[in-house]
């Protein structure tokens, strides 16, 4: 265990936390994580309880969450798999101790003041908040690697909004979109997006051979979607889709640019921009990104097609929710900020 | 409406109760039906809340449920799609105030007092419950004809047994298993069978994707095979499986013919007994029914395998949940109760 | 059989022509239909082979295909649910001979010349089929109820070009849309639409689990859309997807009202554009179309969502694609040309 | 590269080849394997033309296959995932090159003459392949460890043949089984089990929704369950089914002990017979395996539950088709023909 990073893990019992929970025992440079529950939290005490795939490799148990639990064991970095409510209440102090974090919830994502109430800040709320807010980085390695290697607060991203990020970010920042006329991304998420709490929407028979739209014009990532981008809101509308599947994105994004171009320019543009990335994979038309072809792995694939005209665009982005869309850019997220190759552990 | 059945849905907020609505909307025979919720029950006056699918359709209101409303309404036949607790409760001032009934739970369907505390049952539930018991007949029309006519309260068979019983009914009868060396069906059944719950087991990503076995030899409709079939509990076991597909049940049995047999036999022996039903149908071998043929009718379909000894014999049964196993067979009852035709209005 | 119309389907082995026959067996107002195969068509003889759903229901014999068939047979209207070089080949002579002709196929869709070569026509087709296709009306009744009346050839729409015509015809007729910002229609169909052909594609393994965008920017159904709404091609952006489920259709339709508006005035201008139309359900905002809803039935299910600004708007449209999208409108057709109630047969 | 073992894959572009080749390229003591394609194979150079999913990881070329080609290459261990014929034709060459064989057919599975016509040897093909035969050993890792250290052929056991072998091979050694009472596997597999041709019964709209009994008393796997149990063939009913799910097989087992049992005996019997094997998980009761489990992963997964009366037992096994019954078992197998942990490369 020499050298190893010590890591510790909240909220290890959703499909989020359990997918980075995976990652973790794998990966070469952290040692076995530490596995936390909220002190109230009712169930069982290990986590092959709430995922029997577990059951025979011996026992993950859960141990209550302290800072005390987190100081006693020497916690370097701890990763919040949390709702957003307890990871707002809870960074200040973890902070305060020295310990980093990574928080997969939606808690630190927005800066823009009138963003941020879709997590439900209020004014009071944003000035207890301010000293950490003020820490936060959005985790989106390809785009923000400096920033990364020097957080103590990592921001990761939400499913969603990664999936759209990359994809646009390459041609926005060449200039190459008209964003007079809108950009669209219409995204279809598998059902582990949704949670793992049971309700009538997340039932089988519910889903199953159905298909449907949600939140029109009001899902809680389109904020992080337009700070990052830098977009005014009306210059984006984001169409969230449930898909009778388990997991992964796709999101179909249309664009019109900003003068006519070829497909050769546009792939360029996109090779150009995650030229050494090792979790964009850039596809060349007329080949387009399928969700299986991302599942269970960290990719981030994109494809595209260009009309005839040269400027109105189609683009597809396809990845799992879980991994690029969650845990696993949180350990990418990891990787960079120890300097780490960002493929360790992911592979 | 003249001369029309006056009938009237409990629970028509359930998977169950739902099919009864639309199978009696569109019955020649019937009235539009009264749809009534329990008084204590909590969520929307309109059964399109519930299901949007009826939406624009002008609307299913629900009333609230009372023995007064019933009898100011002039209701002929109670259809209960309610907890066997509810029915337990209900059922006897219902007879009392000679409305007849046919009950989609578990309620009435055992005779057996060993065989009746699945349900729930005391020894004073059963002095209480003990008038409408010994009126109770159970409701598989293809076996029990005459008594269901007869009947002021039909016990609608559960899915896994109507499955069950129809595919072994024939065979017993004639003599042809040999009841020792034992009956086994291992059946398997879409995620409705497990009801309208939302629960950590019916959540999406729990059933896709996966298949899973439950309730070994202790499911609640053990009992009723065992009745229905004259058999010793030893004699059959019984084990239930969940299909990551919404509807539909397939059981696969497994006998020991008393004497060597040929197939021609064995398709005569059924094809006698169910000769001129017209919600059975008998495949001639090599040809098995798949759940897909059955689904969305109300057919009961069996075909079968037999060995080259002639007495190993493996039997495949399928039906709708939901229909055969459920609503379509209370809409069969009540056809038989009324001394209609038994396709009336399940076509 | 006493005035019942004598009808006849060529391609009952496909899903749209399986479902078409369903429903003419069960229409009261349409004689058994004939079945027929092409005549150098090999496999079964029976509709049953193919669909073993209709086991032991009597047996639905296929007889082989001829003009002299028809005319023996005293066939009034004929269904081809055939490809469209077949059909192609075959609806002049049956015109000559005085029967009606429904085509489920592309064949006679698109009157541009521009557009036709997507079926393949070149100019000597073009000129053999002339005849025909000056007589051949596009069959959505309700975009062309007197048309259709009086039509000898009914060219049935695709499946697609449903969904999106029937959402975006009433704001374009109303001149609610700034068809210069251009319309998007990101669609999401069923495996079934991809027809019965066991491909790579088609595989469970390749769709189970998976998502994906195809035919962008030149998809068959497009040219039919534009036609139908009066558009130039650059104004129409349309990307099918394929859903992993067997049927079903939802399209999310993108589109810049010309002028602020309310939701209430949109709402308004649907319902008034379908008023009286028993197949087109308009849904109140926030309640949108799931394709659960309108699957097994001939409802085409259209809501939306307006922008707080009144002008960006998101319209979603559902569909069976083998129903409303093929074989129920097909029926409509049929019902609107003898001047029926264009629900007959189809509730 | 220094020391590594240089491996070889025939038939890489089938569902099992593609995975062993994604097990092969991430094993630490296998060289990157060689990928080869018949001569006659017609399709693309290259694998990510059939497995997108690869793409842009930088190719995966594949060369035709010759023994020149595997000579010259160094080869010292080549997996066949080929059909049966081929790797019949091609194996005895191989093994007098003095290159050791994994063949994932089942081409050599079966010792006993009256099993191997399933797989179509007449006499004079037993008679060629009959040395080959005599050195075959049956690759259950779990069961044969010695042979298989020094075997220079493995045959690569049966999805079906491996859940249901590992599932009764510790009651029947420890003599708990009553053997005239008989054995019945109700076995239910995903699709991918049915290999990647395109077919109608693997079409998506065939499979989805459905679920079905084939090949009952007739599967091919029966005979090596037979063989590798020392049954005779009148002592186990083997019933295969299809799952509307991509991958997984669980296998519901009946048998009837020879004496009565507690719950802890049969548990007890398991354990010791797995003592100390990675890749068996038994579990404690009521615990059931569930086929999410081992997805994914190269588990056998093995839960029971007894009667009350100690002698009738349900069995319930479970593995990931493509791993533990295929791909995976063959890495198993490559890693203790060489004396390496077996768990090498699968975790």
């Amino acid at each position: 265990m020499e050298g190893k990073l010590k890591t510790a893990v909240l909220g290890a019992t959703g499909y989020s936390g359990y997918e980075l929970t995976r990652l973790l025992l794998r990966h070469p440079r952290s040692q076995k994580p530490l596995l936390l529950k909220r002190e109230s939290g009712s169930g069982g005490g290990n986590l092959s309880d709430a995922f029997p795939a577990l059951c025979g490799n011996g026992g993950y148990p859960l141990e209550p969450f302290s800072l005390e639990t987190l100081q006693r064991s020497g916690v370097d970095l701890l990763f919040l798999a949390t709702p957003h409510e307890l990871s707002r209440a809870l960074v200040p102090e973890i902070l305060r101790a020295g310990i980093r974090v990574i928080d997969l919830s939606g808690a630190w994502r927005l800066q823009r003041p009138e963003h941020r109430n879709v997590y439900g800040f209020d004014d009071a709320d944003v000035k207890a908040a301010h000293e950490a807010m003020s820490k936060a980085v959005y985790g989106i390695p390809e785009l923000r690697t400096g920033e990364i290697t020097d957080a103590v607060l990592v921001a990761n991203p939400g499913c969603y909004a990664t999936s759209v990020i990359l994809a646009v970010a390459p041609l926005l920042s060449a200039g190459l979109i008209d964003r007079e006329r809108g950009i669209i991304s219409d995204s279809k998420s598998g059902v582990s997006g949704a949670g793992k709490e049971a309700t009538a929407r997340t039932h089988f028979v519910s889903i199953a051979d159905n298909f449907s739209a949600y939140a029109v014009f009001k899902h809680r990532h389109l904020g992080e979607m337009v700070e990052q981008l830098n977009l005014h809101s009306g210059e984006l509308i984001f169409t969230p889709h449930l898909l009778p599947i388990p997991r992964g994105i796709l999101s179909t994004i249309y664009v019109h640019l900003s003068r006519q171009c070829t497909t050769a320019e546009v792939e360029r543009c996109y090779r150009d921009h995650y030229a050494g990335r090792r979790w964009v994979r850039v596809f060349s038309p007329p080949q387009l990104p399928e969700i299986q072809f991302s599942l269970h792995s960290n990719h981030c694939d994109i494809g595209f097609c260009l009309a005839d005209d040269g400027q109105r665009l189609v683009i597809v982005s396809c990845i799992d929710n879980l991994l690029k869309g969650a845990a696993g850019q949180a350990v990418q997220n990891m990787n960079v900020m120890h300097g780490w190759n960002e493929a360790e552990g992911l592979q």
